[in-house]
């Protein structure tokens, strides 16, 4: 029987009392570090890197050997405002292309040795458009939270989410105005590639479903803006803090569902670190809200948790190194 | 019996000679770009990274499982001077270090597939000083270029070149600062870990040893300032490049070690990407002076390869998507 949360007072009793890392494991991390065989901070930002991995996973020796990639997949009524490049049948198509091994995400999980599976979210039934009500109702969005939250293979040590919808981008920019204000513009982008006088509908569009949802906070942003796959991601991301697997975020949809997390209780997501900085406009912003230093800069826009995937390979370079370095003492070699 | 150049002008007319990428390759890898499951433009850098990987082998579909890390030792006279933060006899530790696979380079190799290979050159006979002479002599240069030009695995699809040399950022300062003019101070930077003081001394010794071989280009300023294992790595690209395998650069060394060739003949690192930028000061100058924007900015200052050999984890990530993605017709996904 898989043990998940009960209902949304449950999930949110579970985030405030959910473990933080190990603090003797991240003294020991650290005192490790000081010891390789290298100049001091000479390996930079994977220098904490390991030791935040040591934290997380309780031990001075991290790994990144059964790295999991779980990709939600979710539609939304949003769509029928002509917001999105792609038509909404993309998503299915796109699931079926998960399926048979033909996406970004499925050659990225392969290359970096990670168990990858899809979680198809009610394809056949898109969420309400939220400029007209809550994207789900609680029954729906409690469905996609618990989706996510079983979603997570107990013994994986690091974590990605990734996602799929046509329309997404939309969603994404309306929870991170409901979540940290602003105007519209700052938050809405080209998605998988509208003209300009689709970024002009996509900022009018998210600015009425905020505006028809003010007051909305937390997880309530999620589920009257969000969409299934953010919720099912959000669950998923919850899960792991529970289990201490630490996550790898990937770009502006993730990070939207994300933050209802943080929003609903602070530090929510300290086992999480950004993967990568997408050209999608917002993810910077929301990541500079957040406080959290992509790993990688390469333009990427694809969603999928492709971005997130990639940095896989630089964590395993992080925690190869520090698990499995020589000390100054073990290798004879001078300590400067 | 190795292939191998004869003397400096048989190796300058190598340099001149050498093929660039197939264009063929080129545009059908940008042809299949257009046709994978991705918006356009989606997978940002990787995009480029992939179909320039295609060129340079010469196939739409290229590959990144057969990466070749070789590492050259060499010691340095201007240490005498006392400019590192470390001992000279670290060098020689550290070479034990790599072969007992306790370095980080070695776990990084182990961690992306790199088949490894360290060169130890003539550790008890540092270069000479280059603030009294030219750092080797013809002979020694031409041994230590020759040495770096056989090390390359003829079947390796992609190579990272890394050093281990104390006293050896000294020695790539110089060669910026003889190749690209300025000041010592834009050059010099901490390496090891030196303190302000130390970093004083060294912006006087690259002055001096700049002033001394004054009037020296290309390869004659790697002979005069650089070292043997800067040679080496110059070696190993420049045969690279005649075999078409293509190159991830490491940090500052490395590139001013790469950028002597550039200097010799123009374009000669067009087989060459940045896979990271340094903490090391100079790095990123340096990499501007080259036209090069790097993979990675992670804060590293190891030296090694180990900036390289990260980055080959990136280069994995693109090709795989590349090659191993279904195209819209293939998986029957509507294309926009």
């Amino acid at each position: 029987m898989q043990d998940t949360f009960q209902d949304l007072s449950d999930l949110r009793a579970r985030l405030s009392a959910a473990p933080g890392p190990d603090a003797q494991a991240l003294r020991a991390a650290s005192d490790r570090n000081g010891q390789l065989t290298k100049p001091p901070g000479a390996l930079g930002r994977l220098e904490d890197l390991a030791i935040w991995m040591g934290g997380w996973q309780g031990t001075d020796r991290p790994r990144a050997a059964r790295p999991h990639v779980v990709i939600f997949a979710g539609n939304h009524g949003v769509t029928a405002q002509g917001v999105s490049a792609f038509p909404a049948e993309v998503t299915a198509q796109m699931v079926l292309n998960f399926q048979a091994g033909g996406a970004a995400i499925n050659q990225l999980s392969r290359q970096f040795g990670a168990q990858m599976d899809v979680y198809p979210l009610d394809l056949d039934r898109p969420t309400a458009d939220f400029t007209q009500g809550p994207a789900m109702d609680e029954a729906a969005f409690l469905h996609a939270l618990q989706t996510g939250w079983t979603a997570v293979d107990p013994q994986a040590d690091l974590l990605v989410t990734g996602e799929m919808g046509i329309g997404n981008t939309t969603s994404a920019a309306a929870v991170a105005l409901a979540l940290y204000g602003g105007q519209a513009d700052d938050w809405v982008g080209r998605g998988t590639g509208v003209d300009d006088a689709g970024l002009a509908l996509k900022a009018r569009v998210v600015s009425e479903g905020v505006a028809r949802h003010a007051g909305a906070t937390g997880l309530e942003v999620l589920r009257c803006l969000g969409g299934r796959e953010l919720a099912g991601m959000a669950g998923a991301i919850a899960r792991a803090r529970s289990l201490r697997i630490p996550v790898i975020l990937d770009g502006f949809i993730c990070t939207a569902a994300a933050a209802c997390l943080e929003a609903e209780t602070p530090g929510a997501l300290d086992h999480c670190v950004a993967g990568h900085v997408s050209e999608e406009p917002g993810h910077a912003r929301l990541l500079a809200k957040l406080g959290k230093e992509p790993l990688l800069r390469l333009g990427l826009r694809l969603g999928e948790g492709s971005g997130a995937a990639l940095a896989i390979g630089v964590v395993q370079g992080a925690v190869a190194c520090h698990s499995g370095m020589a000390t100054f003492a073990e290798a004879g070699v001078s300590d400067g």
